[in-house]
Order: C-alpha cells, then sequence, then structure tokens
C-alpha cells in the first residue's frame, strides 16, 4: 500500500491510472495537480483523484509522482519535485516520446536518478481531460518502460507492479528504439491525419465533402481529434525521427502516385495488396480476441 | 413484391442488399452471379441468395439486376446484360465511382438507359465476400443516386424505394460531384493509408513495430485492409481527381514537415488545432446517436 500518489496532470493517462490503483486498493490517497480549476473540480467529483494542490504543495508528501502532462510541460513538473519533494520519492512519467523525457530527468533530477523511471503507458484515445479517464483503460494495453543507467532495480519493480496492477503488459526499450518506433506506429499516423484533415478544410467544397463522410473517414481520422497541445510536445520531442519518416512517406506516396499516373493497373494492385497483407496480418495476430477490440 | 433480384457480385454490399430486401418480403427470389464457387456456395448456405447461376442465364429473368462487381467488371456484365437481359429490367450498380460507371451504362446498355440508375451505397468495410453480408448494414447509412438524363422518375422511384426498406437515406448528386466529394473524404483516405502501410512495411524494424500498435493505428489503418481489386479500379476509375487531390494533400504535409523542420511551435500548434476542430466538429454533427457508431 502507497500512501500517497501524486498525478501532475490529471487527463485521460494520469486520471486512469489512479481509479485503478484506487479500486486495487494499492495507494491510500492520490492527490492532483493541473492547470485546470474546473477539470480538477471534476476530477475530484468523479473519484480519480482524492485532493487538489498546487504542484509544490502536491509533490512534497508524495511517495510516487506521476508526471503525464504534456512533454512540454515537464521541465518545470521536473524543476518543482527537485527542490520539493522527498528525496526517495519515485518518479515516472507518461509522455510519449522518451529520449526528450530521459534528457529532462538527467537534467533536473540528477540528484535523483536512483529513483526515476521514464515511462509510456500506450493507452491514448482522442479524448482528454479527467473526464475522460475510467477504470480498466490499461487492461491488455501496452506500457513501455524506459529505464534509465542510474534506475534501481527496486524502482523498477514498484513502477512494474503498479502497471501490472492496472492489467497492462509491461515492455523494456532502450530510449531511442521507444521514439523510433513509436513514431512509425503512432507520432507519425497522428501528423498524416491531421494534415488529411487541414488538407480537406481548405476545399471549397468541405461541408459537402463532411456531409458524405462515412466510417472509413471516421475511423481513419480519430486520432486527428486528439490533443493539439500534447501532440505538438510530440512532434516537437522526436522532431528529428519524424522528419526522416515523413520524408520516407513522401517517397511512397510519390510512388503510388506515380503509378496511378501512369496507369500501371498491375504495379498498383500490387501495391495495395501488400497494404492489405500487413494490415490483415497484424490484425490477426494482435488485434482479436483482445479486450477492447470491436468488431468492425 | 418484385419477382427476381439478380446480384451480379455477392459480396458484403450485393449480399447485405439482398438480405434486407428479402427480409422485408420485398423480393421472391434472389439470383446470384460470381467468379468464386466457393463464395457463392456459401452466400446460398447463408441466405443471402437462393440460387447461383452463369451470368446470361442470371439475368434473364430478373425484374432488377443490381451490379455490384469491382468497376473493372462492370463493361463485360453490362455487355452481357445488354443481350440477355429483359428489355424492362432495371438495371443499378453499387461502384464506388460513378462518372466512369455512368459511361458504361451509355456505351453497353443504350437502348435502355430509361431503365438504368448509377448508384453508390456508402457502406464498405474492409471485409470483403458473401461471409461478410449482414442484415442491417444500410440502416442509417447513406446511398447517393445518380440518374442519368434518360433514367425515368419511375426506375428513380424503385430504386429508392427498395434502398429505403434498407433503411439508407437517400442522397442525389451529380457523377461528377460524387466522384469529388468520395475521392476527399473515401478515395484519398484508402490511399493514404494503403501508402502508409506500405511504407511501414519497408522498414528493417516493421515487425518490432507492429508490436507495439495500438488502437490509434488500428483505426487509421482499418481502411488498408480492404479488397486490393476493388480499390485499383477506384483509383482508375477516378484518376484525375485523386491526382489532383493527392498533390493538394502533398503540399499540406509538406507545409506541416517545413513547419516542423524550422520548430515554428505556433505553427505546428495551430496547424493541429484545425485538424482537432474540424474532425470534433464533423463528430458531434454526424456521427453521436447515430446507429453503428461505437463509442471510442
Amino acid at each position: 500500500m502507497i500512501r500517497q500518489i501524486t498525478v501532475v496532470g490529471v487527463g485521460l493517462i494520469g486520471g486512469s491510472f489512479a481509479l485503478d490503483l484506487k479500486r486495487a486498493g494499492l495507494v491510500d490517497k492520490v492527490v492532483g495537480v493541473g492547470r485546470s480549476e474546473a477539470n480538477l473540480e471534476r476530477a475530484q467529483q468523479l473519484g480519480v483523484i482524492d485532493v487538489a494542490m498546487p504542484v509544490e504543495e502536491a509533490v512534497k508528501d508524495a511517495d510516487l509522482i506521476l508526471v503525464s502532462t504534456p512533454v512540454g510541460q515537464m521541465a518545470r513538473v521536473f524543476g518543482t519535485i527537485a527542490t520539493h519533494a522527498k528525496a526517495d520519492a519515485i518518479i515516472t512519467d507518461a509522455g510519449s516520446t522518451k529520449a526528450d523525457v530521459a534528457a529532462l530527468y538527467r537534467q533536473y533530477l540528477a540528484e535523483r536518478l536512483a529513483y526515476c523511471l521514464p515511462a509510456h503507458p500506450i493507452a491514448g484515445t482522442e479524448q482528454s481531460g479527467a473526464a475522460a479517464a475510467r477504470y480498466g483503460l490499461y487492461q491488455h494495453r501496452k506500457v513501455v518502460l524506459c529505464p534509465l543507467a542510474q534506475t534501481t532495480a527496486q524502482t523498477i519493480a514498484a513502477v512494474e507492479a503498479l502497471w501490472q496492477a492496472c492489467g497492462a503488459e509491461i515492455y523494456y526499450l532502450d530510449v531511442q528504439v521507444h521514439d523510433e518506433v513509436l513514431a512509425s506506429v503512432s507520432h507519425l499516423p497522428h501528423l498524416l491525419a491531421f494534415a488529411y484533415m487541414v488538407a480537406l478544410s481548405r476545399k471549397p467544397n468541405v461541408d459537402d465533402c463532411l456531409n458524405l463522410a462515412a466510417t472509413g473517414f471516421r475511423d481513419f481520422t480519430r486520432i486527428a481529434g486528439s490533443s493539439p497541445e500534447m501532440w505538438r510536445d510530440v512532434a516537437l520531442g522526436n522532431r528529428e525521427t519524424l522528419l526522416q519518416q515523413i520524408r520516407h512517406y513522401q517517397d511512397t506516396l510519390a510512388q503510388l502516385y506515380d503509378t496511378l499516373a501512369l496507369q500501371e493497373g498491375e504495379s498498383l494492385l500490387t501495391f495495395i495488396e501488400t497494404a492489405q497483407t500487413v494490415r490483415r496480418d497484424w490484425e490477426k495476430k494482435h488485434v482479436r480476441g483482445q479486450a477492447g477490440y470491436r468488431e468492425p
């Protein structure tokens, strides 16, 4: 039983973590920190947190601190933790990028890296705010832990146990590998979906288009409804990798363009077959039968 | 009550149409035509069709013919209909492109255009084949009708009544407008998703990537699992419009690239906010409360 967990950034990710740990009886008191009074009040009403406090006060007695703000906020939060938290408080985060966040740990929390564990619960949705928090969000979801060289086995075990109590599967990755892989299957798709929505919004007949948009559009663009602040920070935080991956995508799209322009039916078919095969194989292997899977 | 409907191409679209009309008691006999014996047998076992026949025989006594094959097959099917179907048989289709299909009607069925009605039920999923057919697929879905100059009001009324019996909302659009709008909200997203999957498949660490792909990836790429033959035909059939729209998308993506490369945080935020706003407004207006809507 942990006496106090402090969640800095009480949204979908931090809020759902708190809910599950309370229900599992693993934590006595959850303190919330946030920029929006309304959001914190909502979090308290919903039982996501027990009490809200300013960050300086909130980290003071915490045994474990989860920093689940957008990555752009973390430097400031880590600075406050450095000066206000107990020396042996465990500090972890939920940032979608890890190399930049690991650098922040080293910069701001150099004295206490033994207690620090960069982490990334892969369980976002396009929703945000405390009201989006829910029990069981992490059931069968993946949580990537990226220990620093200084992180102790004890710290790792403590954080791992909490995520496992939420039902998550634990992965260990080097921060660079994490950022490359997540750029491929999460960050890049978000940028592509944002660009698609912006391109559509610039068409003179955008309303007629939206009027006939159906389920394919709905699913393809769902992630375009995600938090702008969070995704700006992700894009900036993983910039080099993302720029390289956008270029790779641009090359592939240009190839598809040429194939279509030249009416090369066979090449076009092969291209689409490759896409279909990879997608269907992935679904067979990773999706069917899992909790949270929705039949199409 | 229609005596006989013939469905050429018994898959998700044609099969679901037949199921709903049978259940509504609007048709006595459904005859199926297809290239795959196994698929036709499955269709018969599932009660999607009453009997399977070669196309020449199948269209002979049909009162209404739905051509729901990939568009690339339609020329051949229309040619057979021209020589084998009753003079007053109503002929409609389910092609995802309409200008090219309207041209085929005019080319192959010039003598009987009064009975012809190009149509597009917007209800695809990434699944295909008779086994994917299901009751209620068209409930609250949109069906676009694109009458030819020669199509009679009687023909329109007959086809409209059937789609309404399936629960669909009817729209009337000019073929060019249809193709432009559908390119924007359906054809282009499919091509973008295909290109994304192909780009991913070419990465040396593709398996590691797929292993950490989550719900954002799942939804963004769902349409990449769609039928290659169908989508090759859609792309070729709507080529000029799609090439133009790919270029528009490439320009927008290049703008996002530059914004990120230059680390213009404010512009990046504005870009993503635009995407989020358009997507959220669309969802509020068009999705919530509708049948088939899945809570995220």
